[in-house]
């Protein structure tokens, strides 16, 4: 447990409302403290708590919570919310920390009202909420905390503009840190600088231009100025924006100077003094090896550009990375559906777009695979990222991507199993102009061969077989091939028999004629898939051998949400082990 | 053939820059006489292609199209286009309007750029075309044509955001013709009426504050004031805005009153005087049943709220009903994120949303309904229409909402066959408040069993057997229920099998002890769905059955882009037609 002063007394919202204001600073000190804490041990956004805290403080001493209802975007800056509601124990208590999600909670507290995680929700899910207050005739606040990062978000917008007619009380709370995870992107950033500079008086004013009443706070960490801010707008009966400038990482010079580096840190990045310090050379990643091709390709080809929806450290897109591109990189901002209908454009043109984009977020662009990309048969390449069944929060499996991306027509969705495979296919989708491919990227430590692929992979859904046997074929796909391997072990040990492996390396077809062939010396197929199993890749296998006597086992995920369970517990409770497989395959071919 | 004078001489864009002044009103009026030919005869977009003939004459006035690129947003607009670069066959020619599509398509023309047929997409596509331009060093204008009623959907103002900062040569027409399909929505249409009102001189200003140049142009259907615009930003080398003030159904008297009307006409909907007259009274339809119920529903329960993503008409909310339903009406825009998060937002507060969308626009919403609603579990109703195999454009096709709603946890969705289970499902799911719902629609013509349906749809996943028999069972899912009767009936006929026939209901679930109970005295099951096989609901009965010796048939929708194939050739190509599927069955089961 760490020493807190002020925080000691604060147990609700109303505890909040009773400080003197000599009490405030002591207060959101312990909060940084408790963030610190927090991030230090378990990992957690730093930067974007730690620049709210003032204005988390007042609002919880302006508002009612819960009756007045707050909805904070993406909750990359709820920590200090959720140690004034009752939370507090997962900051300071070394004992609780994982009692509390990094992410608002309605199970937790009645003073959350969504479970969020990913960004540019907050202000139509309040308008909801604001909504059907209008529609019980109930009276109370409505307040929207969004971040000038998730502003460039489509939802975000269609928010706005959704809001701004809704003719009754709504409050959104910009918190402009100048920053998104990394710098923000797109024209709305000079005009929330010119607001910055003009201290708000700006004829020209994106939010007054969708309909919004606006008021400007300069001091954006100062509670007293909140203070009276939020007072001047609270009941107010029409809808308003407070533009309040925070500080992104305040409190922590180091934070404070690289905002990027200190959006987010994993346990143990932190050091004594709440520094990080990076390694000064780093092992070959998934990542590294991605970049370093880019960079490589970029130099034979002036058409080859890097894209990042603002996440460019999760692909390895690093900020020296990003220099060395120059205009061959373009970060378009929190705005998935446009990344994908930009890659489009470019190779319509004759450009080379490779998009790099975590599993969880290629969600937020279904329409755009569609209709921008896969119908125009754009010839990008993406890379989805994070692609695994994983002991993350509920709002970032990377489950889904396998049956979102591989039931759309004319992508061409790739599976490598190695590095040389990885690479090899990446390579191939750059240098072809025929279809739009998205690779998974492998996810986790490096597997080499050695051995440089040079397959050819125009010749589509031809699955490669990797060790011919009898009886049992196994169908071990991407991240699952080393699994599928040690099912081949497993089967030879315990039942004596001698199982074909396969890496089928397509996700989006079936490999017939390979298909066809198993039936003659086969009982069985299995199919592994490191995602869901609805709609997924073992379901395609299945239905092709549905007319036949061939029995098929498909492996993967449930569909659920899962939330923080521990990665051994799912590969128990979805039988992901040789033992658990071996013990499958057995009842079903005895 | 239909008579044209000036026309007749305009084979490509060159043709259009020879034109004396004179000519230009001549060629305008033979432009409205083709459309409307077309759309009298085989029904199409007629108010937004009436509004833009004048500023497409001029486009291709002043610029050079191909090498310098139009992107037309979701092609409502694209007929006059299709007429001026070597396609009026499609528009005057009775034998040829089947020829070319109702939407941009560059497998037509090389004045095309993307197939496009939904929303807000232009901004984005362009701004690729720009980037891939710059990448390459070539010089040439890239034009992007959006109306104001796709500037409330987020890609466009994601691609708004982004292309103001490409620093190189960007034209945005705006087509603002006061009109989305409906109204349009919204706080930014404040601010374009703002601009009309000061002919483009206010300071407030959307366009500018998002970082681009801005012209204003009154007379949009003026060709001499367009191409004098045009004249004016042609080769400029920074992103700019050409706002022009255009009148929907611009030169018919009936269209420029009510110009909802006429956005779209079905093939017979205009008389001779290029009107259409509605008849006083309209046949019951599912439509119809929907927007009774909802009436009705809201007599007895204020928070009982319609919501539509502007498009009323495909769930029948006409513009008595949302004169009706008041505030209890929201017509979100084209916005489809917002109206999903919107809707988990009044359910979260205890309203009752009702949303109803297009199948094919469900699609622009993936995130959402995982993130914002499935993940949240808001009991909100989603009405999912046009989801069936047709003879639509490769745009609006409704043949992907099972897989990409059906694979999202927690959503209940759901299959009625007939007008009695849809209204009981209905008002189940508006009375719940435990499972988001979406439910699909039946497409067609009422079938009513004169039965009220009293069943507890809160038992999840409970299939209903119709009738037991043996051998095969037949799954018939919502609209192929009546498929799986003629089924039944053929096999009974052509084999003596007297089938199971089952009503699944549920789209999201499988009956385990049903499907487990049919092993006793059945060799083979069929599984029916109007839609998509790939990650359809099929494939999960298909995967219940992998470790069994039970054979399965999946009959569905291949996954392809088919473009206006006639609903007959795809039955035949996807086996669905009873005597097809009997055939299937016969060499399963022997």
């Amino acid at each position: 447990m760490i020493m807190t002063t002020v925080l000691d007394k604060i147990n609700s919202p109303r505890d909040v409302k009773e400080l003197s204001m000599d009490e405030v600073p002591v207060l959101a000190q312990d909060i940084r403290d408790g963030i610190l804490n927090r991030v230090k041990t378990i990992g957690g956004h730093l930067g974007p708590d730690l620049g709210i805290v003032e204005a988390t403080i007042a609002m919880h001493y302006v508002f009612d919570s819960p009756i007045d209802k707050f909805v904070f975007d993406v909750s990359h800056q709820c920590y200090p919310h959720k140690m004034l509601t009752g939370r507090k124990e997962g900051f300071i208590d070394k004992d609780k920390l994982f009692s509390i999600t990094g992410y608002t909670n309605p199970q937790e507290s009645e003073h959350d009202f969504f479970t969020v995680g990913h960004t540019s929700t907050s202000v139509s899910l309040a308008t909801g909420l604001a909504k059907a207050r209008d529609l019980k005739n109930e009276k109370y606040n409505v307040i929207a905390l969004i971040g000038d990062g998730s502003l460039s978000g489509g939802e975000a917008y269609e928010g706005l503009n959704n809001a701004a007619v809704l003719g009754s009380n709504f409050i959104v709370i910009v918190n402009d840190n100048e920053m998104s995870i990394a710098e923000n992107q797109g024209g709305l950033y000079k005009n929330l600088e010119l607001l910055r500079e003009t201290k708000g008086k700006a004829e020209l004013n994106f939010f007054k231009s969708i309909g919004f009443d606006y008021y400007y706070v300069e001091e954006g960490n100062n509670v007293k100025a909140l203070i009276e801010a939020f007072n001047q707008v609270k009941d107010i009966n029409h809808p308003i924006v407070v533009h309040i400038h925070t500080v992104k990482g305040k409190g922590i010079p180091a934070s404070e100077k690289n905002k990027e580096l200190y959006h987010y840190a994993m346990p143990g990045w932190l050091n004594e003094d709440n520094e990080i310090v990076l390694p000064s050379s780093m092992p070959e990643t998934y990542n590294s090896l991605t970049a370093d091709y880019i960079l490589k390709k970029k130099k034979e080809d002036s058409t080859v550009i890097a894209i990042s929806p603002a996440t460019p450290g999760v692909t390895g897109f690093t900020q020296d990375f990003r220099k060395e591109l120059g205009p061959n990189y373009t970060d378009v901002g929190i705005a998935e559906e446009h990344a994908i209908a930009y890659a489009s454009g470019i190779a319509k043109n004759g450009g080379k777009p490779i998009l790099g984009i975590m599993s969880s977020f290629i969600q937020r662009t279904y329409d755009q695979l569609s209709q921008d990309l896969a119908l125009n048969n754009s010839p990008a390449t993406i890379l989805v990222c994070w692609g695994a069944i994983s002991p993350m929060d509920a709002t970032h499996l990377g489950i889904f991507d396998i049956p979102l991306i591989s039931n759309i027509p004319n992508i061409v969705y790739l599976a490598p199993t190695n590095k040389e495979e990885y690479l090899s296919m990446l390579n191939w989708s750059v240098d072809q102009t025929q279809y739009p491919v998205a690779i998974r990227m492998p996810f986790g430590e490096i597997i080499s061969t050695g051995i440089i692929d040079n397959t050819d992979y125009s010749k589509l859904n031809k699955f490669k077989v990797e060790e011919i046997g009898d009886t049992v074929a196994i169908l071990g796909l991407g991240n699952f091939f080393g699994l599928g391997k040690q099912v081949k072990n497993e089967l030879e040990k315990k039942l004596g028999i001698n199982a074909t492996l396969i890496n089928p390396r397509y996700i989006t077809g079936c490999d017939e004629e390979l298909l066809e062939s198993l039936k003659q010396n086969h009982k069985l197929v299995i199919t592994l898939e490191d995602g869901l199993l609805d709609g997924g890749f073992g379901e395609k296998i299945t239905r092709f051998y549905g007319n036949s006597e061939m029995k098929v086992l498909n492996f993967g995920a449930k569909k659920e949400f899962t939330d923080r369970v521990p990665l051994e517990l799912l590969y128990e409770r979805y039988h992901l082990t040789k033992e658990l497989i071996v013990q499958d395959i057995k009842k079903c071919i005895n």
